[in-house]
């Protein structure tokens, strides 16, 4: 079945292609993908399948039933874009000023739509069912993957899948890894309120920028002293709002920031000494705060098992535009894909997207490119993870 | 000779008030007074007295030769206003949007004036000579002082004299110092550069907010540990400008502050511990910076003498609307009248000038009011420092 | 009545020497001085005089009733030694290994001894009361002031007056004070208690060290920020006791302190923040304290009218061997006298004692002399004191 | 031929123990391991076997060329005691007050002569060189190995194994880890040297105690910022010695630590930062400083084939006290064993030796036992290692 798959899509290359670039050209920001999804579910209409749509906001579930009763296995792919004015030189530029997708997601939408179609054809073959989960707002917490969850998306799926194109990795490159691949997120924000005064009477004052930097000194502790050295944790405090005059003891300062873990034991940690450090500030220089302190996407943990299977699966089908199958280390990304993988076993991972001419961009910025090759890696290795997956040939 | 004077003053009391408001109604920022200036001058044009104008900046001297030699007594009076909005609820408020006498120096003028005038009216019977300094720009360093004895307005001078008028002290009470009663002003703006990057890589940047709180804390090692305990000395930084993205580290921390000291010695001591604190967190943090560190009013040191003459000319000229003459601790506030004490032995002193009814604010505040019963009081306190001063009756 | 005194005390000069040579030579310990309260008793014992002996401990009051009614003056002189092995090359030098007088309280009883028993043999011309105070224990706190208080030495005082010989200061020179003379002194030791573990799993300790290095830091605050900046104040952490193995996270330290204001609001408001800081400390390391904070001597006030009969009195006498009389600034010291200053208006002031030839050294040190000639001035200028305050001549 | 091998472990298993006791007997400290080297050479003295002693200090090299031309495998043993006094309650306790074998290297040693005295009985069937390396001084740095080294312990030597027994890790289960295994570890004094002065007057002096805390507090950054959140690292400051009087602001503190690292490149950076805080610290403070920094074991990194055979071998060689062979987490633990890893690739890996009754103690208490059945199940493992190395069955 493996090669009859692999033949569609083949076929299919220029259309993936030129779906890409339609949506290239329409992105939306998260939560706002309305026409995206519209355009998605159009796909879908007139074919052979269960569609949902609407399902946790913008996002839509197709559901593939195979000829043979098995195991239901759930592909991903998120359609939001960015709020960036594109500057890359690309014929398909985006229509909409502002937004532009600059990480890719255009691609994972029309790999799907395309490998999905190809399911769809082959259905009978299959001995289980496959679901299309078409995901909107990655970009943005708390993300879209929560709510179509919340929503039933993953109701009888026993595994799930998904692929990020990556613009800085060799095009003809697919990175696994089974255990913890991206990072936990975390955001606060600390309004630090002491008292105004003249600067030459701090008695009668309470100095909030003093207080605001014993909490910045004293919240390197945290990583310094409170976690396991073997374990990874960031804290940082990317914002200190203290501009006032310089004669004037200010009154209140705001910090915001960020912090990264690769455990939800490490992440706990980190909240709750970092609650604990701004309470104590708070009595130790008599000031009141208020924190917002909230938890996004959760550590992204690939199941061994599941990162076996799509390992093996791309090593034996020896699609000729795949050069490598290499062990990435975790990063201190993030992605919501995280919370599909709290609910069931799986895994995610990277199909290289470099360009073959022209610099590579990073991934949000403005002149981001991705080398349209990786399409077809990215369908048909995903192919071979599903026919892998059930074990069929 | 007293006598004399203190009632032409009397019969000018409606005249003076009237300059005061007219001043009032048209105040000017520091360094832009022309049209005061002008008006000023105009008052002395048809007098008998010699009149400099222009002199460093918009500054002017008006010398009154007694008709007996003698020593030579400079009175000043300073006459800019501020860029505040004016919110007193009085029929002869600025019509200078934005700017406003919030300090008093309206009444300052319109007493030294009036007591000028008489003064010339008498000029024959003064054992000495009188120099009348009005000032501009007493609001904003570097001041108009320092330029107007540059350009010469202290040449024969033996002392000095001045008066504020103080809205948060009693009307008809009098306030004095021997020694150190104003405070040394510097300010210091640093730019603390760090090197930008994701929060989730901190060993590829240079955390500038990091750096920065370190440098709060260590300064606060000034005024604990490097200050005699029994000097006055305050460090302040009032701004903490790293406002930012919460994620991204932030690459550079703009801080800036003020440091008030009773001392030329201790002001020098914190000038060289606040560079030198900065220079070793540079080393320590690996941050690079731009210091700007500059003093601006300098101590005010009143002498012990010429303060006895005003403290004996007030207690027996016993003036009606004098109620007491009151010692007054230093205070932290600074005052361009420094710069003449440095050159020439002299004394400030202040006339309380609460309102009568209603509440009193504090100078620089938008709704600041005096009571005009300060003025004749300024008036007659100086009349009698003059007359004294020169031994007479 | 002065010139009657002061003859006898010139008669007594050499009868002083030997009291204050004596006493050298028996220094005693603070709360142990046994045999020099027997001594001091035993002088007074055939004199007509009421005395008390073990007043408040050690301590002495000898009650001379004057001729004539009146009010009644008390004079104090502390008699401990110190715990000082006496390296002065003089032939009295102390028997007493390892305790001296090296604070010159040896000749502040010795010239109070004599003065009493002049004032003693005058007593009749007096009008009004001499109460003298021979002191123990003024070196170690809680001191013996505040129990003979206790135990009623100023029942019936009006006014109290001391004297301190200062090796430092010119022999001939007397130093007086109005206000606040000498500092109140507090100290306080804490103890930091985290959790002990090796240094290379801090997640599983809690570094006391790094927490106690907060608290060392975070105090400067107090001095900086807390203060009104033209009071003194000094927190001072002269022990920090956390010895340990290098590869050991340290689970305890010691930290043990000073504290210096002169007023007891200061020392109040030190003493809140202080207890604040640590306590909020606490929460934000997770570690728990004990800590001691105790207030010794209070800030010596000296009595505005009470000093300028000091001034006075010893102007007015034109003693011989007095050259000047000089304001000195508050020093940062402490002493037990402030007790009785609490009660009653007095003033206490220092007699300059430089030794004329060969070096000074200063108070506590094991070479500590002082001019004997010292002891005849604060003997004359005490009794010039006394006959001034009952306006006598 | 590795039958032949197990069976005469096997038979000499009472031996092994027997020897082991011996040496249990006879603990001596590092580097004064004089009468155990003599004993382990003597063991040597008859056998047909090149023996070198005193090979960089009490270091043994014992060379057993096999029958057959072939490659050159080294097993080490480490054969030093601790500064213990033994409490453990066994028959064959320490018989040198004071000294322990508290780390099981008893068991490392008897094991091994065992296994190279079967080895020598089998070596003409053996397809390459075994050398056997009794190594000194394992638990003090600077270590017997780098001596030893030095000394051509590994001429020769392709490649090098070696064995730790865990008296917290049951018997019966062999641990191994391919790359990064133990930790890379640094030691540090510094003396901070300010000056001292009376707790009263600050400004006299410069206080070590304060400069030292900012000193802990900004050594908390290298570990929160400097370092890549995905390496590990710690630096502790284990002893802070400042203790003083109260009331004297103290001159100068020493502080001594430890840092961990599991990369050259990560301890560099840590090495870097370290001093350039220090560096920058000396010119905020004005203070000078004395800094000893060494480093001491580096990172034992595992060779990844060498760590396949040590999988493979124990896991074909179905040695029935062998339960099962897992993979172990890297540690913050130090081993002079990485010396040998950084010249030739090789293997480290544990061997449980939990008690069987009885509470289990870590290494290093003074009631720390071994269960002895880990006796054979090292000396098995390793000849597997052996007869699986040389390709031979």
């Amino acid at each position: 079945m493996l090669n009859q798959l692999l033949q569609k899509l083949d076929e299919k290359k220029e259309k993936m292609i030129e779906i890409r670039r339609y949506l290239h050209q329409h992105p939306e920001l998260s939560f706002k993908e309305e026409k995206t999804a519209q355009y998605i579910a159009d796909f879908y209409k007139d074919k052979n399948v269960q569609l949902r749509t609407n399902v946790g906001g913008y996002g839509i579930v197709v559901t593939i039933e195979g000829g043979h009763a098995g195991k239901t296995i759930a592909l991903r792919a998120d359609f939001d874009g960015l709020p960036i004015n594109e500057e890359a030189d690309v014929p398909f530029k985006s229509k909409n000023p502002g937004v532009m997708h600059a990480c890719g997601h255009d691609g994972h939408t029309a790999y799907l739509m395309i490998l999905a179609e190809s399911l769809i054809e082959l259905k009978d073959q299959l001995k289980g069912n496959v679901v299309i989960l078409h995901q909107p707002a990655e970009e943005t917490p708390p993300g879209g993957a929560a709510a179509m969850i919340e929503d039933g998306c993953l109701e009888g799926v026993d595994n799930v899948f998904g692929i990020h194109l990556m613009s800085l990795a060799n095009t003809g490159e697919v990175y696994y890894r089974a255990g913890e691949m991206q990072a936990a997120r975390s955001y606060f924000k600390v309004r630090i309120q002491g008292k105004g005064g003249h600067g030459s009477m701090p008695h009668l004052s309470n100095d909030s920028i003093v207080a605001a930097s014993h909490f910045v000194v004293a919240t390197q502790t945290i990583v310094s002293r409170r976690i396991n050295p073997f374990d990874m944790a960031t804290v940082t405090i990317g914002s200190f709002d203290g501009k006032g005059s310089f004669n004037i003891i200010k009154d209140s300062v705001e910090l915001e920031g960020d912090v990264r873990t690769m455990s939800s034991e490490v992440r706990a940690t980190v909240e709750k000494e970092f609650k604990r450090i701004l309470a104590g500030l708070a009595e130790e220089f008599d000031i009141t705060y208020d924190l917002i302190y909230s938890h996004d996407y959760p550590v992204l943990v690939n199941d061994k098992e599941m990162t076996e299977i799509v390992v093996n699966a791309i090593n034996k089908a020896e699609i000729p535009e795949v050069k490598a199958v290499i062990e990435t280390p975790p990063s201190s990304g993030s992605e919501d894909f995280a919370y599909y993988l709290q609910k069931v076993p799986g895994s995610f991972f990277y199909v290289g997207a470099m360009p073959s001419d022209g610099p590579a961009y990073p991934h949000h910025h403005p002149k981001f490119t991705i080398n349209e090759d990786s399409l077809i890696i990215a369908a048909k290795t995903m192919a071979a993870v599903v026919v892998e997956y059930f074990g069929q040939k």
